[in-house]
């Protein structure tokens, strides 16, 4: 028995003894040094290679090192029998609602701008966007969402959820299915997405959706880069359909130097860090869901395959 | 009996016609149209010219069009019968909370860094700085500072607060006067000032003062350009005394083009717009003080010019 971590360009030491600091009895083994591939029965995985799951036998389990769980429905290595499961921890939480808390409050208070006319010395007063004037509508109401919703209207925004099924929450007006989200979109200017990648939602950020929002209109994508039309977003913001944007994911990851939106004003970019778990959270999670495997239990935070999430 | 807007630089027909919406009789001029100088009983200022008041035989009262009374206090011209008073709204004190929540959660997710390496096309990911290793601790608990405390509290964060009588205000700790101003800085990291300027505060941030901050250490001025020494500012930063400063306020407004803080890349520079009074709540509170001023009554937000403030 024993529990593999991989996820390439990423040190996993800490996380090791992090878990171990958990169970010291845990055999483990960091990617790509295996000491034996028949032991390993459980995996935890962030962009993992090709074919390696496939290669372990007696694989009972895999966990995704955060919420995301495509790398893992993606991998047609992973036997059906195989359970998947994914680490969300309250500091994820906190941290993706933070992330787009500051990604709405640099819009309104103009932060690309000024630094813009930082490199020019040049003063200019622009007023700050009106709470008021800001209705941000997030689209994907789960743990993450519903995170994000309530650091939001703690903060004083009018706050717009859309998701499957209507939901009653106080201070956020719900939004339902497909025949509500023209609706959803006409009462929104800050657009959030924070869905699941299913076959359903990608490429659902496309430019018939940026037209439908309030003006100003502004995009934060902290869900997948897969969600987003690239070249919508482009058009829409030559257009002045949107007047920016704030990603944090992509459909290529790291994004390529010479991608285009690297070079676009109105585009905040930052690497893939709205939600990282820090070890000492993430490892009681693995050790719980470690030792339900051996136990054939439930796991905590198990995806099903067929909602993909 | 007329009322006089003074604002260099400033659009004021939003706020004249804000003010008449108010009452349609008030006869109003707008610098530096002034129909009638022996009319003028009462004006509304904003960095004006040298030797304008002196020149108004018949003034009553003076009131700032924002908080900040400095201009005021430093002119001569102002009899000492004259009355001062200042206008504070709840959008001004939420402006600067949330400028501040701004300031601090772009320093603790790398912001300036993230548009710097998309400059360079560079994918680089940084911890964002954990809030439990975040302590704002705010120089000045007047109305201003307070709303800023409140609101970092409600965003979870440990606040301190320093000023010059102790506080008893749920959830911050409260240092006073002179002999509890270290205890208060070798508790804080990222130092916020809110201080009125006075004698006493001037040239207040100094190196001394931000060598006994905790690291990593990060200023916020939101108070007065003269509040800081702007060379130990910079020699702070040189020798990672200070992580980085996000100012709001200069010694010379505008910033000069060739002032050295435009090139350097820790520090986060707005023109002074972290509390702008939008025109609709500064009318009613500027006819409510100049009634008060006709009836000889006492002003709303009347400074005392001893504390100066």
């Amino acid at each position: 028995m024993s529990l593999l971590l991989v996820a390439p360009n990423r040190n996993l030491k800490a996380l090791k003894e992090a878990i171990l600091e958990e169970d010291p009895n845990i055999e483990i083994d960091i990617w790509p040094a295996i000491s034996n591939k028949e032991k390993v029965n459980f995996a935890v995985c962030w962009k993992h290679p090709d074919h390696l799951l496939g290669q372990l036998p007696n694989l009972q389990a895999v966990s995704s090192l955060g919420a995301g769980v495509n790398h893992l429905l993606n991998d047609d290595g992973i036997s059906e029998n195989t359970k998947l499961c994914r680490i969300v921890t309250p500091t994820l939480k906190e941290q993706i609602a933070d992330y787009v808390l500051n990604a709405i409050s640099n819009y309104r208070h103009h932060t690309l701008q000024y630094i813009t006319d930082k490199k020019n010395s040049r003063w200019e007063q622009q007023y700050t966007l009106l709470k008021k004037n800001c209705t941000p509508g997030i689209m994907g109401l789960g743990e993450m969402g519903l995170s994000v919703a309530s650091l939001l209207v703690k903060n004083g925004y009018q706050v717009n959820g859309w998701s499957n099924s209507k939901k009653e929450i106080e201070h956020i007006t719900s939004y339902a299915g497909e025949e509500e989200f023209e609706a959803f979109l006409n009462d929104t200017n800050i657009l959030i997405c924070l869905l699941p990648l299913t076959q359903e939602t990608k490429d659902i950020l496309d430019l018939s959706v940026f037209q439908k929002l309030k003006q100003p209109a502004y995009l934060i994508n902290v869900g997948r880069g897969e969600h987003l039309v690239e070249e919508d977003l482009i058009y829409a913001l030559d257009t002045e359909t949107l007047d920016g944007a704030c990603l944090d994911v992509f459909n290529e990851e790291p994004l390529p130097a010479k991608h285009t939106f690297w070079n676009r004003s109105n585009i905040m970019i930052t690497p893939h860090i709205a939600a990282v778990t820090p070890p000492e959270e993430a490892a009681p999670i693995i050790v719980e869901n470690y030792k339900r495997t051996l136990s054939g239990m439930e796991l905590k935070n198990e995806v099903d395959r067929k909602r993909g999430y």
